[in-house]
């Protein structure tokens, strides 16, 4: 959420940064943000949350407030606290653009700041870039799988809180999706809002015609709810509506919500050629997900669009990331860790990517400052604690990327089940060297 | 997140709203938030979220800047508008109260407002009130997996966005958790926050053990971490550091959060006995949740406490509820759906719990101003748009309430996997009168 300040953070960043205070550990850390398994049916993974960060960077700032109640953990010395008053993030941010598309340990995010600060950046950068960098990856699969058809976010009242709702608005816009029907998230990031009637409204009514005749006077141009009692009543209700208006009805849509979907659209279409409503398009939601979507679209059912709720908006079906936050460099020395599942490789790294005819063909992680053919995917987004110009981006620009990203990679990524053939992501010659240095002991 | 006003909606309930106001729709309606079904392991939930919602009523204010971004939508009249501008909540809200166990289908919030003030409610009251159940009834079952131990949250970095996290930090302790590690829950809630030492600290130092000096020099009764290069060798640093202190050796527990737990604890226990460091409590972390802690418990691995992280703030297995707010009554008549799967039952409800010799026995659904034997759980805690002394609840007196409600089911619900015998959940006599009228068609 906006105005979430430096005391969302773990406790522990604190004890350790009064430590490295008192003792005077204050040289330069890198520390690099990563997914290190891509979880089941992943193949890949949408960068999202960049934005969050950065404008938390720009405004870190402890309050009297939050000092006077760090003061009555009886943890802190004053010394300290008032250290931590005056603190501000004066380091580098390294990052791929939003919207790239990434791989496992493939960094993210790294930042490189005097140890006290990049320490206590942990918690809310993971927080963000994990929850946003999930639902991108999570709406991308759902607008693949939606074959260029409308795919509209509903997904608010189920997602995990207020800043999951919105942050997904954004991520689902970057991913592909058309609207969301949040509308905080459309005034914020100027995302299309939009939304029809809910079965209450019908509800309401003395009966499913007077509600729709009432509703389409005041919008003309909506989208009907047609199954509050049964999809054949609503359904005849509309062509009722379609009869009594002649020229002036204007519906856009009908949306259906419940019930087998396949099944009712095809009998809707139906009757709606029949009555040579053609251009009134079929709007599905309830329960929909990628895997449902595909289903859907393969059976070639007449449905021009859909809306999308709780299974995309808490990615039921892979709700986390393995994401981490690593010390990888502290005062130009590499830092890693060599325990088993949780090994970490030292250094400020670069991604390099190659292309070919067009399509992504292998990454190659190597060190920041080698030079490779490959193109580096990893830009300077904040440069003692100033945003550069790669660190300024639209909206706009960032979902044009992802669309374009997605176009790149091969077919058989673009799969919602673990493809056969992953994604080639190897180590560059030099950095290959110090893993190998690492596990024989000699580093 | 605090400050989210009434823009966090889904834009058909301004639409419907405004319909409303042009049409002159503004008796009195009832909406009933329950949960349609307990999803898969589930046995009972725990009601979260309510203090929330309360506050987001007394707060129900459009601000000028909001309405002049629902001008630029285009889509609302500039009468609506100004009605928006003055609108104020002055409805009445009925309850369970927080930390009440329920069951499916039982209500566990209503609203009796004006229609377009209850419609308007929908969005932000589910988006709360699920995600606040699912982590209380997570948190409860990893409590009551945990016998007793302690249990701390250290989940925030992989909540899904900010207000999740502060919000899991809140229902975990009403669940039964110590601590959270999030500081800026541990400040607005009053919870005690906790927390130690990363990976990263140790990797810093020249050594593990000048680390574990420094740190315990500055901290002398911390929880010092073990497995950042192998735990063999964390153990064994641990115990030079208490024979290099002797006296002053006041290391409250060690931390290991990597590996195969169950051997390494015993192993680790083992070498603590051996140097007469009895009092150094083993606390472990790391993929847990209520399985793994069931798993570790009755293997009774010498473990004192568990930190929880992703698994839990996520709720991995069961990532949402099945939870709706939908109309059941308007101007006093009942309104229910008959749509398959999605029937709703008409009428503002109470519900009836009956117990037997200190334990749930079964519970009615009844119309709330039926009077049963049983207990009345649902209470009125908003009045006119005003909190009544119901809707004024301490966090202490919540998590003392989920605690003896815990107490009090039978022990078959306790389970963490589907209890062959479900919880009886009933209708009342004229609550079930009216069901059997509806589905003939009667009413």
């Amino acid at each position: 959420m906006r105005g979430i300040g430096p005391l969302f953070v773990d406790l522990y960043e604190l004890t350790m940064a009064q430590a490295y205070f008192l003792e005077g550990y204050e040289k330069e850390a890198v520390f690099s943000t990563f997914v290190r398994k891509l979880p089941k049916n992943r193949n890949f993974l949408i960068a999202c949350g960049l934005e969050d960060v950065l404008t938390f960077l720009e405004n870190f700032k402890f309050t009297d407030n939050d000092i006077d109640f760090l003061h009555t953990l009886k943890v802190f010395k004053d010394d300290f606290l008032d250290y931590l008053k005056e603190l501000k993030f004066t380091g580098d941010v390294y990052a791929l653009k939003e919207g790239t598309v990434f791989f496992e340990n493939e960094p993210v995010l790294e930042v490189k700041a005097p140890i006290l600060q990049a320490q206590l950046l942990e918690t809310y950068i993971l927080n963000q870039i994990h929850i946003q960098t999930l639902l991108a990856t999570k709406g991308a699969r759902v607008c693949i799988s939606s074959k260029e058809k409308v795919v509209v976010d509903f997904g608010s009242r189920r997602a995990h809180g207020s800043d999951a709702a919105i942050k997904a608005a954004r991520a689902f816009y970057i991913a592909g999706m058309k609207a969301t029907s949040n509308v905080l998230a459309g005034k914020i990031y100027n995302i299309p809002a939009t939304g029809t009637m809910a079965h209450s409204y019908i509800q309401v009514h003395k009966s499913e015609l007077s509600a729709f005749e009432n509703f389409a006077a005041i919008y003309p141009e909506t989208i009907l709810l047609i199954d509050t009692y049964s999809i054949e009543k609503g359904i005849k209700n509309v062509v009722s509506l379609a009869k009594k208006l002649g020229d002036n009805f204007k519906i856009k849509a009908i949306r259906i919500d419940s019930g087998d979907i396949i099944e009712a659209v095809r009998v809707v279409r139906k009757i709606l050629d029949r009555e040579g409503l053609y251009n009134v398009k079929i709007f599905v939601s309830g329960g929909l997900d990628e895997y449902e979507i595909e289903k859907i679209v393969k059976l070639n059912a007449p449905i021009d669009g859909f809306g999308v709720g709780t299974k995309v908006i808490v990615s039921d079906d892979v709700p986390y990331l393995d994401i981490v936050y690593k010390l990888t460099e502290y005062n130009g020395e590499g830092k890693f860790k060599k325990s088993k599942g949780k090994q970490t490789v030292p250094f400020q790294k670069q991604v390099f990517r190659f292309i070919e005819n067009g399509i992504y063909k292998e990454d190659l992680i190597g060190l920041y400052k080698e030079v490779l053919p490959g193109m580096p995917l990893i830009v300077k987004v904040m440069e003692n604690g100033i945003r550069t110009d790669d660190g300024r981006e639209s909206l706009e620009i960032i979902r044009k990327r992802c669309q374009e990203e997605i176009k790149k990679l091969p077919d058989e990524l673009l799969s919602n089940t673990k493809s056969s053939k992953q994604y080639p992501v190897n180590y560059s010659p030099s950095l290959h060297k110090i893993i190998v240095d690492i596990k024989e002991g000699k580093y």
